[in-house]
């Protein structure tokens, strides 16, 4: 039997509203998934090494659905900006710089070594436009042995020509990664519209096609600022609206889309219909200005919201600070609207797990039938000695970094 | 000759609008006092030791001009109450431990420990009311080399009786604290009123004229929220408003206020009559739901104002990570209120160094006759290798931690 068993104080949320706390307690998984929690060890398992952690907490691995590789390397920058003048001044120029393989090397192999001492076990990244590049990283990630969806990015308008490629090679190159990455097990292709106005119409038909073809996911931007939305209104007249252009070109089958700050009505209703899932970005939300997504409003209506750091627009790639921005965002709004309730610490935890994970099949909680993906958190003992499992939770979450998590599990296995 | 030279990429801002760059230059002090930055080492200095840090920056100490040491352990817990409540439910409960001299021991080197790893340099801290209790944290304070003003604070009612103290008691162990701490250079005795509604006027008026004698700074609270600021109303009748209060007892000829959201245009005028510094403390007034200091009106009318920390209602020590927050919420107000300009970068630090630093002397500068306080800054070779001093420096606020710090010095020591 290829059983984990990790032994600690066990915190999930398994619905927003509450977490699930047992203390001191076994979790257990069999061929890397979730049997059971028990506060006496069955005895079918009586014979199983134990992973003993003490009185440290065992939560599921963070969920990141918007983060850009690339723009690691800047994040912190020019945070002066926004989003369109950013992307022309640092963003296009940075992203020009991974047609040099050496250079992207190095480059994703410090990205990814952060993002997995983050406590992030499951991303959905853009790379760039180069095929090359991005093959780099697909192998980068899948030596970290961590869950992600990578995307090479499609673009053939809108920003300088050195990131550009023609309709055919952009389409090649991403049918060429689809081949080589479908059936592996943790990384995974998905189609990468940059955004609406880096593609024609043409291209974001064929991205349809082959999303339907090869059933592969799809994941862009939506509605991050008002220029924007005004923009792709201009380029794309025939489109009813932004979601209804990445609808109509057969790109909603299984798609996520970050920031949709900006929904229409008959957006919303479209979102919620095709199981659209939106990706809250609090932090680039506010550093460059776009605006912030009413949150509460979409959760009222029943829209599946989830976690981005958006790095580089965000500047922190930890979700636990994701969480934290996106709870501070919901307090700005209650401060100005009493009546929108701000987001409670399990709801951006849930957030940034659960619903995240569901994008990747049973992954960010510890139910029966889960993917046991796990972090271990160590806190200072004089906390761990004053609060509660749960306190001692949202502790971590506000003032903890990379430092307390001290063992990662992906799949039942330690990576 | 006392002198310390370090070497590196020196960067500091003399005003708010600029920041001051020396590529790979000498930064020379004598006595602890900057004397001059040379891009050549004047022969003067020429069989001198040199630090060279090479491609690292080097930058002035962060200044924290409002923290809670005790509250250090509750930081990041509570943060769905606002702020009377969440005194009450959890710092009040706190404090109440620091009478145990054993714990308060331990707890204040935690803190300490913390402050200094995070690059906080000067700092005027709250401990509680326990005289014992404070002593213990000037002790480790003085230990580690940092320069402080530490409050013992004075509260006779309106808390659990466990925290408060008779009047004579709270003024008996002030003046103790102030007779063994005057005279040392580092670290330094404030008058520390927690914040009007603990005190009677009474108090308040004996803390004045102990402000007087003494001639010793003070340290509270300023209209942090609406229902405080009704309070106090309630609670002081005779006063013409909050800064009225603390004015009218004394308190004002070297004053430091926390937050100062609700400032009536009188109390403005007057804290700008009576120099006193304002203390903005951005993730506090997010958290607490507290409300946003108007930061760039205040600027406009010639206010002076400074950053805090104010662990445990701001959720994170490290004062780069008050900054960015400063710029992120002056970003928001930037979004409702397009003709009120965001804080730069170099606003930020200007506010976190300089122009807290003038709270201790010159200090947060590196214009000469300034002491000596200064981080060396060490960040990843790809990013040293890209981006300009400034855009590292910008990196560094954003995206750093301790880690980053790898050297500190105090008046031209390293601690």
């Amino acid at each position: 039997m290829n059983a984990l068993i990790v032994k600690g104080n066990i915190i999930y949320t398994k619905e927003m509203e509450q977490f699930e706390v047992f203390e001191n307690s076994y979790l257990v998984s069999v061929d890397g998934k979730v049997v059971g929690i028990y506060k006496a060890l069955p005895d079918a398992y009586s014979d199983m090494p134990i992973e003993d952690y003490g009185n440290r907490l065992i939560i599921p691995g963070f969920v990141d659905l918007h983060v850009h590789a690339p723009q690691y390397l800047q994040m912190g920058l020019g945070m002066n900006k926004q989003l369109l003048e950013w992307l022309t001044e640092y963003t296009f120029e940075l992203e020009k710089k991974f047609k040099d393989l050496n250079f992207a090397q190095k480059a994703y192999e410090y990205f990814a070594e952060d993002l997995v001492a983050s406590g992030t076990l499951r991303a959905c990244v853009y790379a760039t436009s180069s095929t090359a590049a991005t093959e780099i990283l697909f192998e980068i990630l899948k030596e970290k042995g961590i869950g992600a969806y990578i995307g090479k990015v499609n673009m053939e308008r809108n920003a300088p020509n050195s990131i550009l490629e023609s309709m055919e090679d952009s389409l090649e190159g991403t049918k060429y990664l689809i081949g080589k990455y479908k059936d592996e097990k943790l990384v995974k292709p998905i189609l990468t519209p940059r955004f609406a106005p880096s593609c024609t119409q043409e291209l974001l038909g064929e991205l349809g096609k082959i999303a339907n073809d090869y059933d592969v996911p799809v994941q862009s931007h939506l509605s991050e600022t008002k220029r924007e939305v005004e923009w792709v209104r201009e380029l794309f007249p025939d489109a009813k609206n932004y979601l209804d252009l990445y609808g109509r070109s057969g790109l909603l089958k299984n798609a996520i889309m970050a920031h949709a700050i900006y929904l229409e009505e008959e957006e919303m209703m479209e979102a919620k219909e095709r199981d659209v899932i939106l990706i809250h970005c609090p932090d680039s939300n506010i550093n460059l200005r776009s605006g912030i997504m009413p949150v509460r409003e979409y959760l009222n209506r029943g829209l599946k919201i989830t976690l981005g750091s958006d790095v580089a627009g965000g500047h922190r790639l930890a979700m636990n600070e994701a969480m934290v921005r996106a709870i501070q965002l919901s307090k700005l709004i209650n401060i100005q609207s009493p009546e929108v309730e701000p987001l409670r610490v399990s709801e951006a935890f849930y957030m940034g797990t659960k619903a995240g994970g569901a994008f990747f099949g049973k992954t960010g909680s510890f139910e029966e039938g889960y993917f046991l993906d796990a972090l271990v958190i160590e806190d200072h003992p004089l906390v761990a000695k004053l609060y509660s499992i749960e306190e001692r939770l949202e502790k971590f979450l506000y003032t903890g970094n990379s430092q307390n998590i001290c063992a990662r599990y992906v799949e039942g296995k330690q990576i």
